[in-house]
């Protein structure tokens, strides 16, 4: 079907004065002698001026949200409110749509966050909710090319796996043929294995899941997860490859989309590379300067992380972790085995993100599997690949819905999931 | 660590005659005046040769697949068949291998299938084998970067459902917290309802599960499936955007790799877009000029596509299959509802994907529903977005390995999976 877009229209950026556009009738209204129609397209609405009888009677009982295509002619110079009008020819209507609608697109106030992900089909013909996968898929792309630039292979892991990657709870059980099985809470251990078969710099961006119990605005129980992992390399390399795949991140949502954000109030942050640094033990001597005392080792919490974010604006990185804080999988300081060559990368309190330098010795690998109570054997398949020739590498791994939930400061992070999975939630 | 990749000193792209380099110590042999290494990287191998006596005794005995670095000076006519030379100052030895290996990396004869998928962390190091992941990197690069181009947002849709695609059999079961849920055989249903939901081009790339009982050389039971669906389109728009994705691919694997593709012995097909289109019916026909009766609604058989296929050449469309043979959600061709507006791509006698238009009309698709034996009730959160203003749309989905498959003439599909799962094998 040849059609033009309506954003094309309302940019004046469209060929010729005679168009077809298709769309949803957002509105429908009759007057003596002319029927107007909002139509809706994934750019942009404009008006819609019927003033043919026959046509009139063939839309003026059509259902909000019916699907229509229209032929007819640019107004030059519109007077409406939506700033393009078009004066139809023909009307073709291609879908018809129920009433009354489930919950509305354009009412004044928002249905509740229950029916709008029941219905998420009517909830995402809102241009500030689609939105959102726009910036997600722009912020991926920018994040890609970034990575494709630095030399990286993109790879494909598998999800359903016999072990759990931090060997705790919060599994999925599948049932594969005679076989238990488990859906995968990262690709920690394959990224690694890679390292090993040297393919020197991967990445990967697929589902990651966890059989976490308690629903919060933060969790999800599936996501999507933005891994690299890098042979040679140490924390300090991935943080830099990090902070510049955010910047380059949001440099590309800016490029794609920066107009439109704007005239919907979403705004995307500044990141200004390098991103600060600061140690775990310089955050507890800050924290203890306002009269707060963490002990080393202890989590900081979440009204400690307003403050350090207070004091540190917007991206920071929080490094060497204590090692009792860690997995199993991260490397110790060398001169001080109590910490690790780790990172928490942090948007003022909230973290997007987490890297590591990797244990690459397979004695210290077993050591560490000991250490936090799990068993080596259960992990053969991973240490195996240590005992041939692992290089010394390095990685993190970032929720995509999280990061875009932080940078658009939204309140949930389901606004930034088409069909969020959470504790009741495995429909639509 | 500053490192210079071996390839851009095999093409003279080294900056400075003094170098670090990084990688596997692939053979190591000791001569009566010097000690010869192999030395390998993802970009290539070059011969190290170590003459200082202290640094021969530190490696003299060292287990080939160990990782080390080696700073020294490049020579600058080297005479080994390896066509690049390092003369070592220092060696750090970063990870020993312990020996024997469990198979190697360069052995005349090739370890048996299953001990290269138990030991893939070796069998990757392998240049031609790894370059298949490569391929399959780029070709995915060249793919997204061309629906980029085409106004696509790329979505991530949810992988745990509560309802089968085909509503067939082949689903894993997963058991989600106290719901049965399964694994998503296909993002169709859940591409399709963001049609409803406007965001007129959606694609996705990530896993897809089928709980296939048989194991062939062509059958993954997880596999990456690339998928588009467009708004306001039909199966022409949908080939259209398909055969351009495919050039584009190929293109970008020539332009990333093609030395290198040469130099292993791998060769990518000429994609000539438009591709050849012949109809269902017209096969029918083809065949039975060669004497070869196949009854209308019957399926082509691997011999009957292989006629074809010596026929048609590289790509092709096989368009316009009967009602019977394609799945519920697929639009009956409206002058002749006994075949559809459907298509397979084909290379050869292979086939890579299969794409349609859709059925939009919610009453038509209860319809096919109930024909095909399955109830409307158990789809009823699918079928809701099609009854409040679906448009008409079209799509795809194509499985990534079996692509680079096909294209890289490959015997296996299991050679285009880093880590497969078949119907024995979950591990590693």
């Amino acid at each position: 079907m040849q059609r033009t877009y309506i954003g094309d229209i309302l940019r004046g950026r469209a060929n010729g004065r005679e168009v077809t556009v298709a769309g949803w009738a957002q509105d429908i209204r009759n007057l003596k002698n002319v029927t107007f129609i909002v139509l809706r397209d994934s750019t942009g609405r404009l008006q819609v001026n019927v003033k043919d009888q026959k046509l009139r009677d063939a839309v003026s009982d059509l259902a909000r949200e019916s699907v229509i295509s229209v032929s007819g002619a640019i107004v030059e110079e519109p007077k409406s409110r939506l700033g393009a009008e078009i004066d139809a020819y023909s009307i073709n209507i291609l879908n018809r749509s129920d009433a009354p609608l489930p919950m509305g697109v354009d009412d004044p106030v928002e249905a509740d966050f229950e029916t709008r992900l029941n219905n998420r089909f009517i909830d995402l013909r809102k241009p500030e909710k689609a939105m959102i996968f726009r910036v997600e898929s722009s912020m991926l792309w920018g994040i890609r090319k970034f990575l494709k630039e630095q030399g990286f292979v993109e790879v494909h892991s598998p999800k359903i796996v016999a072990a759990a990657t931090e060997g705790g709870a919060e599994l999925f059980p599948v049932q594969y043929f005679e076989k238990k099985a488990y859906l995968n809470q990262s690709p920690q251990l394959y990224k690694e294995i890679l390292m090993s078969a040297g393919l020197d710099r991967v990445f990967e961006v697929g589902p990651a899941f966890r059989a976490e119990e308690h629903n919060t605005p933060r969790h999800l129980n599936e996501f999507t997860s933005v891994d690299i992992e890098v042979s040679f390399a140490d924390h300090e390399d991935v943080m830099g490859i990090l902070e510049n795949a955010i910047g380059q991140g949001i440099k590309q949502v800016k490029e794609d989309l920066g107009g439109e954000l704007e005239a919907l109030s979403l705004r995307m942050p500044e990141a200004r590379v390098p991103f600060p640094r600061i140690t775990y033990e310089r955050c507890l001597e800050e924290l203890s300067r306002d009269g707060i005392n963490v002990n080393f080792g202890e989590d900081l919490s979440p009204e400690q992380l307003r403050l350090l974010g207070d004091r540190m604006g917007g991206f920071y990185f929080i490094t060497k972790w204590p090692s009792s804080l860690r997995p199993f999988y991260t490397m110790p300081d060398p001169e001080r085995p109590e910490i690790t060559n780790s990172f928490d990368l942090q948007f003022r309190e909230k973290e997007i993100t987490s890297g590591a330098q990797r244990v690459h010795d397979p004695k210290m690998l077993e050591q560490r599997f000991r250490a936090k109570g799990l068993n080596p054997t259960d992990f053969e398949f991973y240490i195996k690949a240590f005992r041939y020739g692992m290089p010394p590498h390095a990685g993190w791994g970032l929720g995509l819905e999280r990061l875009v939930m932080i940078l658009l400061d939204l309140p949930n992070i389901r606004e930034a999931t088409l069909f969020p999975r959470d504790r009741t939630r495995v429909v639509p």
